[in-house]
């Protein structure tokens, strides 16, 4: 099953994927909801990022290439930090560059979907929890990632988290491709098996310090192979199973 | 004006608080709203956390005391992370120390609440998107501080975020003594005034980097006198011209 959001009549709806037809969907896949039938074309309407969470916890330094890359030892335990919800963008919005900083880079990786609260969850019964997968990218500022102390500010512009294009449900999360290409130029391309921590073990992990709450998202790390955004870019991040998410970048209007 | 939310029949609800008395407020304080007459005795209810923020930004390193006690060199610009939405509790709720942490400490700070939309605000113009001031706890789990890159996870158990009791309008937050009792034993007792960066400039640089929602809280760092919480301790934050937001702690039913 695939849930969108769309926005149509100017006014956001959820929705479901089939091919290239978009249905209606009464309620939201996190509560009761009911299927209706086909009601666009997937052309014609504007998909939103695909879900509205109150956290968005990431995972860094979850890929050993991407380790060695940052020059990085691996973790003994899951390093988190949060993302702020006003930096997610949906599907064919633009990336914008913020004037502060001069290495703004992309970060392609497999977004997880809480689909009910979360709380003390062990990895065997973690994904009873999820809803499903996206694409996200972990946009970064890079020079204000080494500059702070803390990444918070390099991750947490406006438009810094992409998310999209739907919620694939019913996938398993243990080897799937993320692709991502800028400008036509293929940058990233790593299977989720290279994980240090998989996506059972990385729910789990959270959910033991915070309750985690339906629609709430997880990025899970990106692998080795990031670089630079520049305005002009169009940056495409394909995962296996799931589809692909495709922004624009452009710089700040000063 | 001091503005509260407190439950009353099962439900959460808006009011204004003079002296004793709690009065009724039809809206909210963000958008239009009117002040209703007297509903109760400040006795007869249970306050709330006094807003719902769709993110929490905490500073870190903001008084010369704490930097020099925690062995940290005076930043070039403002530090900052962020706390989630899912740490918070209002005021005489506990504290509850997690399993996985052997050294929980207090810090006390001034919170300040944000009134409307902020993007780009400058320090001069920058109160006038700040609804007004509460008291906060930014609850730290230290061990994991220092095991962790990030602060993020000894920043974002459950309960880790006490708010309240309630905000304050129109008070200038350009020198508030913050005050800490833990069981009866002074802990913390410093003036905004010792803050690296002042409040207006916090709000202008965070806004500079993401969009500031209605109800977004911003927890502006704590000075020097940091220390543990036990068991069975009452923690109680006071700030001039606020109130005071008192918690007890206990450990976690394991």
């Amino acid at each position: 099953m695939i849930y969108a959001r769309y926005l149509k009549d100017g006014e956001e709806r959820w929705g479901w994927i089939e091919g290239q037809k978009v249905g209606a969907v009464t309620g939201d896949p996190f509560g009761k909801h009911t299927r209706g039938g086909s009601v666009a074309e997937l052309s014609e309407v504007a998909l939103l990022a695909p879900c509205q969470p109150t956290k968005i916890i990431a995972v860094s330094n979850n890929f050993p290439g991407r380790a060695k890359e940052a020059g990085l030892e691996a973790p003994a335990v899951p390093q988190i930090f949060l993302k702020p919800p006003s930096a997610i963008i949906g599907p064919e919005q633009s990336i914008v560059l913020p004037p502060q900083s001069q290495q703004v880079e992309h970060e392609a990786e497999l977004a997880v979907v809480i689909g009910q609260r979360a709380r003390w969850v062990t990895p065997e019964d973690s994904l009873n929890y999820v809803l499903g997968f996206t694409c996200a990218n972990d946009v970064t500022a890079r020079d204000l990632e080494t500059a702070d102390r803390q990444l918070t500010r390099a991750k947490a512009f406006d438009t810094f988290c992409p998310l999209g294009p739907w919620i694939v449900t019913g996938l398993d999360p243990a080897d799937l491709v993320i692709f991502c290409s800028v400008s036509g130029q293929v940058r990233q391309m790593t299977s989720t098996r290279e994980m240090s921590f998989s996506i059972p073990q990385l729910v789990a992990f959270i959910s033991s310090v915070m309750t985690l709450e339906p629609g709430d998202v997880i990025l899970t790390g990106t692998p080795g192979g990031v670089g630079p955004l520049r305005d002009g870019d169009r940056i495409e991040i394909e995962i296996e199973g799931i589809g692909r998410l495709a922004n624009a970048v452009k710089a700040a209007a000063v």
